[in-house]
């Protein structure tokens, strides 16, 4: 099944605050003093490297919103696997509006496709086993929704969505509270019927007080391969298991043939490149 | 002198929503539930490798908007550089804003300080020469003002900051105007008098063109050092040179020995790893 | 421990949005017409009915909104149980500023202290139970996480804040999907791995249904007493189960003797009456 | 003559900001893995119980902004009364945005047909006497102009929208001005001259000052219908009469039956029950 | 009495967009590149002209927002009378600051004083008469709180503020309804208790069937004085006569004489000249 | 070539927040009363007085947000020269409609067609010279971006749009860097590529320093024609110039005749007067 798209309306003031940044007090005065209003032209979205795509509902918001009359024909979906020179989309319409809404509508494109090729190195790195990648709450600000989107557009699963649809309980509040069981009974105690609870361990010690007192997750923070599946075997199915710590597509399989649930990796949203995508106009 | 600040009115809306997007409807429902009101906390943002801090401004407004009896003492200010273990700033206040905050503080401060440190890897590999680096229009989407401070942090200057406030004539300009000539004489009728005018060249032969019709600057894309340095030659002084195209602090060097008044990198907004940054908390 | 408080970043655009509609264009008229400047003046927050106080932060932000100047002293906090003549906070300062500021404040207060009011009307009627309280989605426009608060001090917990932090299987889902078990096994290909799965069913056939397929709740809708007890023993500790339809004070003690984990209840958001708590300005 | 509809620009930023708290960061993770994206369904809003129809406005525009492929066929036009089973409005189309834009469609058009239900029933109370029905500014936060236009559709009027729009001097105001006509003196000095005037009185002495010095409307705060009887004689058609305080369709008739020309009803707007509407689909 | 200041929630928003759209994204960069960040500077706002003051309040918010360090000291307030060389206010504090808030800050002064000014005109050129001067609807777009106060520094009176709070039945209506009495009719069935209604009358003849009909004001629309003498007569005090129609310092005297209670003048909110006011910087 | 249109993205918010300072919390009371929903109308814009037309666009944006069934037929489009009775455009829909967006659109189409026309009128002045003239930051609050494109309507062009898309070095920098010389380097080192620097010279012993120095374009402030002679003649084309200080249709010839290339006016958008243009409804 195709990736469900994000409303309208959880995208559109993204998109307009994203053009008023670049149009701002003026607007596009190269191509208004260059190009005639009445000059069609034709693009096509082309990626010029490997990748998988994500973004084109606010790549065609940009070009909508600039001008209604440009049409815009995908070819390859959110979520499709491209290569250097794969159609993403094909473009028409007055040749001005493509023009001026072009920059936005790649650094939507451009990023988000960035963070779904990412996630596919991870994805396809541990697809010998169960377990599964999912983000994390380092994201860029302002964009939580359509990175976590991005994520999904790259087989990637998500962890929490901000600070109050779960309970993760870190090395800080554990601290705080005075042990680990002390955390959770009070997590437990206030978390609702729906809020699931997972808890950050850094030893084996932890991970035995926390399953003694009952959670539904356990986040395995920087432990080794051999660590990992030692606390995957203490844990015996009782909690989902996530690894994190510095995963990357070569650190990942032996990572996951430890057999936990989840790698949770930060850098696919806080730090991929963007993923080369190009608008060539037709000569 | 030390970078100036972006006035608060400029950055309090981007903080204020960012924080939003992670407090969603119910705040952070860990932290309430584990930490007591009136536990207190000191913690110590550190950096966990090489690179330059940028974006202190919005993860301290972070702290205070979520409440203003957090103290934060800057210990290493936007544009300093700094090593594994260095301290940055120390906080101190009511540990469930400490906590409640902290993951926004560091996405600001994490993704800004990345886009310092890009930029002033390429500053330092153009050191021997009189060539700048500058940013360009491939920024993250909503964050086009913090990113372009963050590259003044790292020693960079900033291209245009939008659409409008100069012309950059691109070749699908010159194409729509029927030649490089036809595109500069519209370009000039239609500019302020502190409007300045750049045009794409992708040969010497459009390089002259351009120089007989006169022109602010010319962005040379995607020459050879060779190539550079006899456009160089060509324009005498004339334009100011500006050499873009996947620009590295490995080819850079050469690219700026060729005599460019400038070097222009995509990369350095758009695909910065964040620099890594990370909150001790005192025992 | 006290209900922790919402983050200031999160009600006072709902604050501002409400003095706006009130001061419309020209703010307080009559005030300004009558009152001077420099009169002083001090009110109480009274109550004037039986119940429970919620809404202290945004009355006190309307307040300080209109004029800093003005103090307010807190005598009930919110979670606080009061009857007639219970004083609630002295306000002090601008008389000008009190009385402008007024109906916004009792606005919200009168709002929240009657969902607070009407949520611990269920909940003294369960208290002979392990059974919890919990609202619902059916909440007043613009208004869900200041509601969900106000549940809070009510001593009612949290169902889910919306559409995406949970799932809730509904009937309409059920039929679309063609099944009981369709719809489970699609929802949990889907779900992420902090995000819990409830399912509403109609019949213990369905229940048994979602038994075998595995659920992390039940939402047993317009069940009987002696059918939810049934239905009880059927899960039998394996999902969590939660009654719902028409609770009220009167209903609910039977519903939660017959063992629910949870009852919710729509009505304590969408109808409750406002609490009647006065401003009395003193002589 | 049919309600006269409120503008779209004036309630799409509320529907827009009541989708977006419902939908979250990622919207609705339920029916999204649950129902295709081709399926397409039918369902009806259908009254549960008796009342009076307000808010298909907002309903329409919330599905409509969710998908504009769903059609909204009216049956039932806001200010309709309306009784178990009467069909108010046909939905048609991708089954997804139906289940998506449900909630928040019926939160809208409960809420404010519960509105327009509480004011009808008051009218009818006083329909044998001129006595006309008013609301106040005891209104829900954020939802003032379309709460004030559901009390429109129940056959009331409104009294002042906001601080702005007209002088009603109270209690407190006198006694800030040292008495009813110093009060009313300074008002009529600042008013404008398409701004009414209505002073609050509590007794029929200070009636009688007001009357004395002239004043537009008065407010006879909880007085009995016999005192209100005697308020009416003395006023003689000098000023227009407004009853207010605690009144219910029991006690509404006597005291419109004293001769009043309004009621002012605070309960119709922040205490009104919701009208149960439901949406079922079609099998 | 001063007149009373409008609430900062009210126009903080406005201050914030318009200091926004000067710094567009990168602040004011000739301040920052010239002077530096711990230079202090005291500046005096100074009229060049005779007029009235109006706009301090946002002036010193402009400069608050941009530093909260900087202090101004208010020698003349809102509503005085100023001529050239007149202090207005003093500003000390950061020079950085001072800069840069400037041109926002006399953007606001010099447009309100400039509305107050020309307001004061006409309220000079009718002073000996019991004529008020008020404005109208015709102001500039986003200004109309901000505007509408100005005329009140002037010593003007505000007419409508909105489409919403009286009824202003003009020419067009009329047309539309078939008639003045229609008119009038259909628009008292809908009023309001505390909703004034005025009447747009062209001729004598309309006049009488208005005031047959009854109505709380009359707009007397481009009547010489002789006409207006004639219409006043007519009235007889039965209701509000307000002349409007190009009225100048120069008309203003004979058309007040003819006894009406009003002139509307559209010109002191839509053209008036800003009224010169300087930034002088102490050397 | 027509002046190009700002993009809809950049002029709707301003004319949604327009509308709804109109329109309040009830709308258009007077119209919704009178006008039935059904009635249509026909209206024809046309010029009261000689003048050039601008804004055009958010005129039909306001009509079109209120009710989309308008439609307006554009007779004479921005930058068109009218004069009295000249139609600017024919408007046909539902009469309500018409009404109620008839002064908010009217409030646009005035004011930026009075600041065109103002421009034009300048440009007249100096059309036998090859002096331009350009506007300045003294602009309308919130309203820039719009008055810069009227002055473009009206011939002119635009100076800096804010405070960060060009350097304008004023005598107080100057003063506070101790010296033309020190001001000027340190803007130029602060420069970025596509950023020109100007700087106000109020002596020609400063414009020598400036000239020596190096600027790219000088202002002369409040010189006489002679002393711009004379300036002009130093310059000798090593930079832009452009005279300033109360610049009139009657003042602008001589000083255009100096030979200064741009002349600066800040009336033409603080200070003009409104086109008079009015919507006659057809009989």
């Amino acid at each position: 099944m195709p990736v469900p798209p994000l409303p309208r309306v959880l995208i559109e003031p993204l998109v307009r605050a994203t053009l008023l940044e670049d149009l701002g007090r003026a607007g596009d005065i190269t191509t208004d003093a260059i190009v005639p209003a009445n000059q069609s032209a034709v693009g096509k979205l082309v990626a010029r490297q490997e990748g998988v795509v994500a973004g084109l509902d606010p790549a065609r918001l940009a070009f909508e919103l600039i001008d209604p009359l440009i049409r815009v024909e995908v070819a390859a979906e959110d979520g499709t696997a491209v290569g250097p020179g794969t159609l993403i989309a094909t473009l028409s319409g007055p040749a001005r509006g493509l023009l001026t809404a072009e920059r936005t509508a790649l650094n939507f494109l451009g990023h988000l496709s960035g963070i779904a090729t990412a996630t596919a190195s991870i994805v396809a790195a541990v697809r010998a086993t169960k377990t599964k990648v999912v983000c994390t709450r380092k994201t860029t600000p302002c964009l939580r929704a359509v990175q976590k989107y991005a994520v999904r557009c790259g087989g990637g699963a998500n962890h929490r969505f901000g600070l109050d649809d779960a309970m993760l309980i870190k090395d800080n509040h554990v601290a705080l509270a005075g042990g680990v069981r002390e955390a959770l009974q009070r997590a437990r105690a206030a978390a609702g019927h729906l809020v699931k609870i997972e808890l950050e361990v850094d030893t084996l010690a932890q991970l035995e007080e926390a399953l003694a007192e009952g959670v539904d997750a356990v986040l395995l923070d920087n432990m080794t391969p051999d660590q990992l599946g030692k606390a995957v075997a203490m844990v015996a199915g009782r909690a989902i298991t996530e690894a994190s710590g510095r995963i990357t597509p070569h650190t990942a399989p032996a990572i996951a043939a430890a057999g936990v649930d989840l790698v949770s990796v930060g850098w696919i949203t806080h730090s991929a490149a963007v993923l080369d995508i190009g608008l060539d106009f037709e000569p």
